[in-house]
C-alpha cells in the first residue's frame, strides 16, 4: 500500500477509537459545525465544483448533472446533516442484560463498526452524507471518491476537517484518499485499517469492490425490481401500482424493472396495463405472449430479464402462476424489492416466504424501500446481501456490539 | 468451476428455498433422524476412519487426534446434535412490526441466510456439528472438509443425507465437496450460490478464505488473549483469574496468550503469578522488566506479542498504566477476548469501552466465552470480526432477515 495511502487509513483507525467514545453531544456538535460551515463556505465548494465540471465538460449531460453542485444542493446537504443531527444515537444502547448459570453479569452492548470505507463515484453530495452518517454512528470513514470530483470533495472535507476541529474533534475522523484505480484495489485489502467496505455507485464498481475486497463489504444498490399481478388482483390497484413502480422515478433503485402477470388474465388486462406505461413514456420488452396482445412491444431477450434499466423501460412476462412468478423473480431478481398484487391472503403469504429478497410487498409499490420511509432515518444505501444488514443501511446498521462480562473472580 | 462442484452448489441452492419452508417440527425430525443414524451406523463411521487414520499414519499424533473417532466420539456428535434440536428455532421470528406514515404495515421477520459453506480442516466432527446447527437454522450447507478426512467425511455425508431423506427432508441441503486447494478457491468465489463462507480452523485456512473469498466471510477462531492485572486489582483473584485463563485448557481460542502488570505492582506480585504458572508447566517469555524479577524467564520478542501460541506458553508484559494496556491489546490483540483484573470501577469501565475485542471481562476467565456459557446453545465459533455476527455464532448468528410490507394499494 503507497505510503500516502497508509497515513489516511493508520489516522483514521486511530482516530477511530477516540471518536468511539466521544458522546452523543459531541457528535451533534460536530455535525452542527459542519452543517453550517458547509453554508458558510458555499461559494468555494461551487467554485471547487466549476473546476470539476469544466474538465468534465466532454462527458454526459447526466454524469454532469450528478457531479454539479449548486446553491440549492448545498443547501439540501447541509439539511441532510441537520436531519442526522436529530436521528437518536445508536451507540452504547444495550441490547441484552442477563445473568448466566455462572453468576456473571453478561451486556451485549452496541459499539461502532470503527472504521467505514466508502468507495463511490463522481457524486459530491456522497462525500457529506457518508460522512455524517458515520459520525453519528460513532465510526471514522475513508473517502475514496471518483478524480472527477476531486476539487469538489478536497473542498468538501477541507471544510468538514475545519468544522470538526472547530468543533473540538479529532479531523482525522474523515479521511480522503485520492488514488488510482489500481492503487484503490490496494485498499480494498487494508483489512488491518478498514472494518466494512462500502461501494456506492454502478453495478460495475460494486462488483469490482466484491471481486477484490478482502474487507468485509456490505453490497448496496442494483435493484431488479419485479411487480408480479396475481390472477386474484384487484386489477385497479395492480394498474396503479405498477405504473408507479416503474415511473415515479425510474433512475433509482427501487423502481421495478420488470412486470409479471398470471396467464389467467393478460389477454385481457395486460394490453391496459402496457398502454398505461406507454402513455407514460416507457418501452415494452416483451415475451412472446405479450407481444402478441400488445403491438408495442419489442420482444425481450434473455438478457433483458437480468436488467436493471434504470430507465422508461420495462420487462414484461406471462407466467402460468405464482410458482412460475416466484422462481422468475428468485432467479432473475437482486434481492432488492419485490411485489405481488392479490388479495389472495394464502398466495401473498406463499410469496413472501418464498421470495428471496430484501423487501417483500403486497399490494404497495416497490418505491417505498428506503430508510426514512421505513422509519430508520437517513441511509447509507439499500443492502441486497444477507450479512449484517439488508435492506435499508441505516446508523444501526452502521454498528456492531461487544460482549462485557462482568465477574468476581470466576473461572472455569 | 467444475461441473461436480457446480452441480454440488446448484443442488444446495435449490434445496435451500425447500428448507426455509420446513418448520420446526420437520427440522427436528430430520436431526433426529440424523442422530439416531450416527449410533445405527456406527461402525461403518469407525471402519471408514480407520482408513484415513491409515492414510495420515505419519502425520503428528494431535494432527491424528483430531481426526480420530471412537464410538464414544461418534456418541457426543449424536448428543450434540440432540442438543441442537432442543434449542428453540430463530426462522420466522417477528423482530420489528409497526405501522408506517403511509400506513403500510411493515414487518422485519427473521429468515434462513440461505447456503452456508464451510471449509475445514481434518476433523470430522464438524462435518456433523456444522450440518446440524445450519439445518435448525434453515439453511442448507455445502460442507468442504479436508482431503485427510475424505472417508470418515464421506460416510458422515452419506449417514446424513439417507436420514434426511428418512425423515421426508430433501437430501441436497447437505451437499460434500472433495476439491482441490484450487479448486477450493474457485468454490470461494461461488457467490451466486453460498451466501456466507465460514472457515473453521488455523489461521492459515482462515487467511486463505479471507484473502481469496468473494463471497462475505464470517471470520472465527484466533484468539490472542490478554489478561490484564490493573494496580487496583485484588491479587488472589488475579492470581486465579490469570492462572486458569492459560492452562485450563491452552489449545482453545479463549484461552490467553499473554498476561499484562501494572508496572507498581509488579515487583512484588509478577515472580509469584510468574511462579504459580512455571508450576502448571506454562513456560514465560517475558519483557525485561519480567525478567528481571523472574528467573525463569525467556526474552518476548516482537513476534511472541502477535503470537497465539495455543500451548503452555505465555507472554509477559509490565505496563506503565491502562492506557498502555489498552493501547497495546488493540495493537496486538484479535479482538476476541480481554480480560482486566481491577477492583477500580472507573477504570474497568474505561478498559470495557476502549478495547476492541468480541468479549471483554472485569474479574473473570476469558475462558467463558463460548455459545453455551453465553446462553446461546451450541455454537459455530466464535466471530472476531465485527460485521454480522461478534463472538459465539449460534443458530440466530446464523440467520439474517426480509421486511414483508403490506399495504393496500400505496403507491409513492
Amino acid at each position: 500500500m503507497e505510503d500516502f495511502i497508509l497515513s489516511v487509513c493508520l489516522a483514521a483507525k486511530k482516530a477511530s477509537f477516540e471518536l468511539a467514545r466521544y458522546d452523543t453531544a459531541q457528535k451533534n456538535k460536530i455535525l452542527e459545525h459542519i452543517a453550517d460551515e458547509l453554508i458558510n463556505n458555499s461559494q468555494k465548494i461551487l467554485n471547487a465544483n466549476l473546476q470539476d465540471l469544466d474538465n468534465a465538460k466532454n462527458k454526459p449531460s447526466h454524469y454532469q448533472d450528478r457531479l454539479r453542485l449548486t446553491q440549492k444542493r448545498i443547501q439540501g446537504i447541509a439539511d441532510g446533516v441537520k436531519e442526522i443531527i436529530q436521528l437518536s444515537d445508536p451507540i452504547g444502547e444495550v441490547l441484552e442484560q442477563y445473568k448466566n448459570k455462572d453468576n456473571l453479569n453478561i451486556s451485549k452492548v452496541r459499539v461502532p463498526l470503527g472504521v467505514v470505507g466508502i468507495i463511490y463515484e463522481a457524486r459530491p453530495n456522497v462525500t457529506v452524507d457518508t460522512a455524517a452518517l458515520c459520525i453519528k454512528s460513532g465510526n471514522a470513514i475513508i473517502l475514496r471518491g471518483s478524480r472527477d470530483a476531486y476539487h469538489s470533495n478536497s473542498a468538501l472535507v477541507q471544510i468538514m476537517k475545519d468544522a470538526i476541529k472547530q468543533a473540538g474533534g479529532n479531523p482525522d475522523i474523515v479521511g480522503y484518499i485520492d488514488c488510482s484505480h489500481e492503487q484503490a484495489i490496494g485498499l480494498m485489502k487494508a483489512n488491518q485499517y478498514i472494518d466494512v467496505l462500502v461501494p456506492r455507485g454502478s453495478e460495475k464498481l460494486i462488483q469490482t469492490v466484491v471481486q477484490n475486497s478482502t474487507i468485509p463489504v456490505i453490497e448496496t444498490g442494483t435493484g431488479n425490481c419485479h411487480v408480479y399481478i396475481h390472477s386474484a388482483a384487484d386489477l385497479d390497484m395492480a394498474l396503479n401500482v405498477a405504473v408507479n413502480a416503474k415511473i415515479s422515478r425510474p433512475s433509482v433503485c427501487n423502481a421495478a424493472e420488470s412486470l409479471l402477470i398470471d396467464e389467467s388474465i393478460y389477454q385481457e388486462f395486460l394490453p391496459k396495463i402496457c398502454q398505461a406505461l406507454v402513455d407514460n413514456g416507457v418501452k415494452i420488452k416483451g415475451c412472446p405472449k405479450t407481444c402478441s396482445v400488445f403491438g408495442e412491444c419489442e420482444p425481450a431477450t434473455e438478457e433483458d430479464y437480468y436488467t436493471e434499466f434504470l430507465d422508461y423501460i420495462i420487462s414484461v412476462k406471462v407466467v402460468q402462476d405464482y410458482n412460475e412468478a416466484i422462481d422468475h423473480i428468485n432467479h432473475y431478481g437482486t434481492k432488492h424489492s419485490e411485489c405481488i398484487v392479490t388479495q389472495d391472503a394464502k398466495v401473498a403469504r406463499e410469496f413472501t416466504n418464498r421470495v428471496d429478497a430484501a423487501a417483500v410487498y403486497i399490494n404497495a409499490s416497490t418505491r417505498f424501500t428506503d430508510g426514512g420511509v421505513f422509519g430508520l432515518g437517513a441511509e447509507l444505501g439499500i443492502s441486497t446481501q444477507k450479512l449484517h444488514a439488508r435492506g435499508p443501511v441505516g446508523l444501526k446498521e452502521l454498528t456492531s456490539y461487544k460482549y462485557v462480562i462482568l465477574g468476581d473472580g470466576q473461572v472455569r
